[in-house]
């Protein structure tokens, strides 16, 4: 943004631009407006990572839009919580794009992949039930460019299942871990790990889980240092957390 | 009750007793009423356990004269969240008796105290902060006769403390479990006990630990089958519980 | 677990085994990866109970892979909220094997059934709505080896039915006692019993029962020594709990 | 408002209003302003009973001005939550009156005493601890004109304490019914009721009973019918309510 | 009961009946146990009104079965929540008897209804969408053999229509008063009353009314005595408790 | 109330009266009884806003009727959260009138619409998913007689597309700002505003947005004074607000 | 804000400023750094209302220091929650300036007072402890530059106390009603209003209020239009607010 | 601990441990048994950072000897929520050791400090009373090794006060945003920061901020990604996280 501040003043300074004119790009430039949306498409510039679209709440129309323009601009795009329904929309027609679609996770990724990996995101994950959140975490993590690795069904009641991964929780750059019922998974992984750890809450359960909350006070109360965590269900947004930790960290 | 129900009738069908005044003995029959307080003094003989005065909330001329009256009755008496004010009217003046107090827990054991102990049960604290709870628990389970061990200090973010613990879990009839915070140690103790699992939250903890909610919610989801919980704090609830299910199961 | 160590580490110290492989084995040695499940296979050596299929939030084709990985391996399965689909899947076929499914509890359980009972399980609930809960205790506790007595609709507004079940209260080695609404049961039970009551708190009622909230936190404040809670329609935990304290306890 | 009542009266004076309109017209009029607080002084007139003063929350000044206010004009008041403090600014001084003041429950009424009695209102509760709710509740229905009979401690883990009250149960015009923790004992009352019961849940009790918020939510859920609720520590206005009830269907 | 007791003893006395046998009879006595469900068919000599069926929660074949019953007993029987398909089970076939349905209120009255009516209860409801459930209390405190008069639609945002319905107010011996939303009516009509106000919180609104917690929490803190307050959507409740004060106080 | 009416204009005719003086009589008296809705036709008048019509919750038959009377004696009437269903009422058959549907906030103006405007309202939303409670919001506020300007999909996490929005922030008279999730919104531009800012939380989100609740906290809790909240997804509430602001202070 | 930023960028075209100087000047321009806090002394040009300090929180020496660098720089100062430990700060010593401090409501108007004021702000509160609330939110008006009337203790119990404020409601250019306990005032008072009504809920009442929530919701919640809501005893932001639409279509 | 049990087992292979040996040392290796805690003396060695000790909930005297206790063995210690009792045991008397305490956020470091510094954490905060959650973490990511840089009062009512730290945002490698009330700041900041935002909400607020609950809904419900959350008041945790993200990815 810096830059692209300087580069507008000097026009000022060089009276290619007057300052009248410099106010009203100052106001418009970085997005681009789609009527019911606007697309932030400096997000990848001054974040370094491009806007993902969160495709529930979204009709149809308005996702499958988002996307392409994203596709348009930056080659690529993912898409959470998307329906079947929006995939057939890629895959058919005379404007089919290639697209990754993952049913489980819900997760679409639409134009090219990344190629070039950086650091290395574990996805752990308690019990069969919480496969979806944690593969939304994995597929996001690689999509911002991480390599990642899996265990699933790794909970607590049976520890030899989760002591069985520690090799994979000391190498890893960061390692993001998902539990419903009583969340206590990120707890005993947090005290185990070298690196941050990112737990996701899910809504597995039923009764005084009332829907993850139970999940997501254990894990905010963690009593292992090193432990952040994000919504209910939350896969993309851990996801994205540990690919910006991990590629900081991680080995080319 | 059974019983002295029919003891009660065949003494009106020997003509013993009218039934009018059969029908009153049944009305006072067990308990004694102290105006502020009804002694429930044939509790002993119905559930096989004496009833503990809880202190909090009662005057200390009350807590007193309850407890000296169920000395009077079963020898001996216990107190939960009983004050050192409390304890001292016991241990000065002419009627004195003798009194075993203890202070982190605050419970108070007037009279004899048990000399059988039969079962064990192994009372498990997750940080220094529970101990209060896990003694009240303990002291709980002495006094109503199963013998107990105690392993303080074992949270899940240190597991290998934990699991040094292996040999006590495997032997105990009966488990109870406190932590606060996050509250995950009895889903990783339920995992590896073969006895019942006794949890008890504690208000340890800040913030989204909402004074024992989080512990309790977690307890309640825990994935480990095996598991029961009682109130937060609830040591006494605890220890009286698992008394009950080790003098069951347990070894003389 | 211990016996199964000391002979790896025999085999180590009789040289038929590098340390490097033990490692291995350790790691490996006690559950089954299924991919999408880890099965704990050797838990019925560890907690001496069979592990428990939970259907929920499992797609037909995981839970009957589960449950029919268990048989397999243990003789005999358990698969609780069960669906009637799935049922299908044992009864029809080349595959079928023997179940019995309830179709009110959706219980199903696979294989052979446990033929030696022990101890006595008195299972209790307060309104007909209470059923299905309180015959996932039964079934469960069955399943689990302990023997079970039913007595249903028996809640606090018509005492005069709970009173008839007196006898079987002082009987029984461990109650289950499920209630919606205001969850008072329990507490009633409690001061008539002598064996540890497990408290199931279920989501009937509407408006302020907030789903089972409001029985949840009656049960965890009960006034009455000796009992503990498990989750909201839970009736699977309580079912097991009571069994463990039960078959401890019971007359063979 | 001294205009208004001056043009009423002088319109009856001038025969403009019979003295029956005027009352009705009274009826829905006026209040006396304090400046700090207005009087609603036909309260009497409009509801068939005094205005009560809520003392917490006031200053002293302020609680002892109104009170004095109320003596003056209907002979009698009652406050509630009243401090010793407050207590004092009537039995010492010059302007003192005879006041009664019950320490436990921190009623205090001030002026004459109501002779006449109407109907009965039993006042029951479960604990020690519940005492000074009852007790409010007992003094202000007696202060409502209700004959009042209480019976504490009679909680449902000794039902036979409860029992033994059958008599009382039958023969009152409305129950008022206090407790905290699990707060079932209304249910089981109602159950065994033919009066309206009036149930108080209390703050008694703690961890999961979130000061009285559990004995609430378990009374509002009653199974019995004929309970209704007012709020946690609200002696006061059960009181009231028993009163209003019991005066209706009472015997003088 | 008393009676029944009494009788039981006496022919215990005179030998008609062995103390055995007197023990099975007072198990089995004051109730009808029909598998699923034990009719408190001694209710109505307890507690002077009838066991009313809450049909939801029950299967048809339950409800019908339990209804049936109740008439065959008592000439008559409430159903509330009944179904429509409920309610064809008792129009068609050789079965059929004489209903009343009414949809909006989903109540169902079998057999003969309560010709005599005693007091009366006034039915208030703040807004349209009140209705179902203030016509529930009204349907049921007729059954219950009370006068009824229903004022539908006077919420406070319009105080002029509320305020034209005090001759109501004042005449009625009980009021039963429904609000949603932020359920300020029963406050304002408390200070209106004369008699005993029943407030009846609805699920009626959304966003933070959370299905009606907001009006609940609103009439557990009326600032006008004489309110108490039943459960959400507890129209039967209301109306019940409204009947039995209504019926003890009113006119015949 | 035809014979109230009727009497005050006789009063004017026989000059007992002065049209002034039954004008401010006419204020606060009367509304017309719809049997199942009470019509305050005069709160016009009153409040210098027509009533609007809430249709959730309300038969089609209901709404219909009460949006006719409305629209018959107004000459236009609004109804929210309108079905389809609902609309095809005006658009068929023989008494079709004029409508304006809008299907994303489900508004239907009936009637004439406003044609003068007065103030400005600028209505703001944080993204795509807030549209339709943002719409509901402009809606009401042009049926009320205010200018209406929108900005959407301008949330915090992409500054400069708010920011791009100072312009119509500083012009407008009154702000309403609808954000669901954190709802951070009206925060920031609180900050930025000189006219009173109404904060609408929405429901969007999931997991811990608890249906809006965790918007409606932080707007709440806003640091920057001038903002004031309605109810979740009440987006006719901020917009009736916004336009009573905007029309006093605004310009013709 | 607009203008600032022109003049800068006039600067730099006129090269008396280079790009690089105009970047910094951008960022540190509109407040003013203390270390422990920044004032934001733009704020009075940018949104109309200087900055009003929240004392509570702050140690007294920064309360003092922000104070008397507002007074400083814009002649007058508001602070709220202010002790009277603060005050004698600027009463004593050498430094002394006037200031106007109000007990009840704890705020301090530290220099010049404001002589003009536009538009009338009407105060209501429904009980003598709701007046610290109230009297905030009246002072934080009249220092915003408002009139202000005032009308305490007119709670919806006694009708007719505040239907004698009519004519106050109907003069009023802003509403700020304050309540605690069920929060009805502010429906009532919206129902009879032609402007807009602040709703401020306070933590006046015990139990079921819990500390203002029950209110709050109940504000949410009026089912009166024209109605938004404040934080739980911010008497300060509804006074802002209500003074900010005051000024607005007031008479000067 | 892989190279640990590695040269155990070739201890036991080389037959210098017997395997019984070698089960014990399994058992009680790697922590040190104070009694009333275990210290995890070997955490730094499995997680790269020392334990920290938690004050708060620990006597004076077990606060003292567990952070002596850590000092001997690693050479320095932090001691979080140290009251000024517990740093006075260490700057006086015979065992006197330097520390370094600061009184705003209660944080003591004992020992050596850490000279070298790797990564850039930046630590923001919204408010002045925010100060001293802030500044623990600012403590706690100097102690773990990170260089820190901070800048408060920075919250969104003044936007340009936080947009003039965008340098310091850009240069950071990891950010800790604390904020109260509303909580808004990280959603602000996650917008425009290249690197992980570590949010921690504060208690800081009043009335429906319930002491920092909806600062952490806010936070949980970011829609800026790359945000993650840890407990209310929780800066040890924050900045123990954002040390370890900094370190790896940071400059040295």
């Amino acid at each position: 943004m810096r830059a692209a501040l300087l580069s507008l003043m000097n026009k000022v300074r060089r009276k290619k631009l007057t300052p009248e004119a410099a106010m009203k790009q100052l106001r418009w430039m970085p997005f681009e407006d789609m009527g019911f949306a606007r697309l932030d498409t400096h997000r990848e510039m001054r974040t370094a990572m491009p806007e993902v679209v969160f495709c529930e709440g979204k009709t149809v129309d308005q996702a499958e839009a988002i996307l392409r323009r994203l596709v348009a601009r930056h080659g690529r795009a993912l898409g959470t919580r998307a329906s079947e329904e929006l995939c057939h929309r890629f895959t058919s027609g005379p404007d089919r794009i290639i697209i990754d679609y993952e049913k489980l996770s819900r997760t679409l990724v639409a134009g090219r992949s990344e190629k070039k990996r950086r650091g290395l995101v574990a996805v752990l994950c308690a019990g069969t039930g919480d496969i979806p959140v944690a593969e939304e975490a994995a597929r996001t993590a690689e999509f911002a460019g991480a390599g990642v690795k899996r265990s699933y069904d790794v909970g607590v009641a049976g520890l030899h299942r989760l002591l069985s991964n520690r090799p994979l929780i000391s190498r890893a750059d960061a390692l993001v871990v998902a539990a419903g019922m009583e969340g206590a998974l990120p707890s005993v992984v947090g005290g185990l790990a070298r690196c941050p750890v990112i737990a996701v809450p899910t809504s597995v359960g039923y009764g005084a889980s009332f829907r993850g909350l139970a999940a997501l006070l254990a894990m905010l109360n963690s009593c292992a240092p090193g432990v952040a965590v994000v919504n209910i269900d939350n896969g993309f947004g851990a996801g994205y957390f540990a690919a910006m930790v991990a590629r900081k960290g991680g080995r080319k």
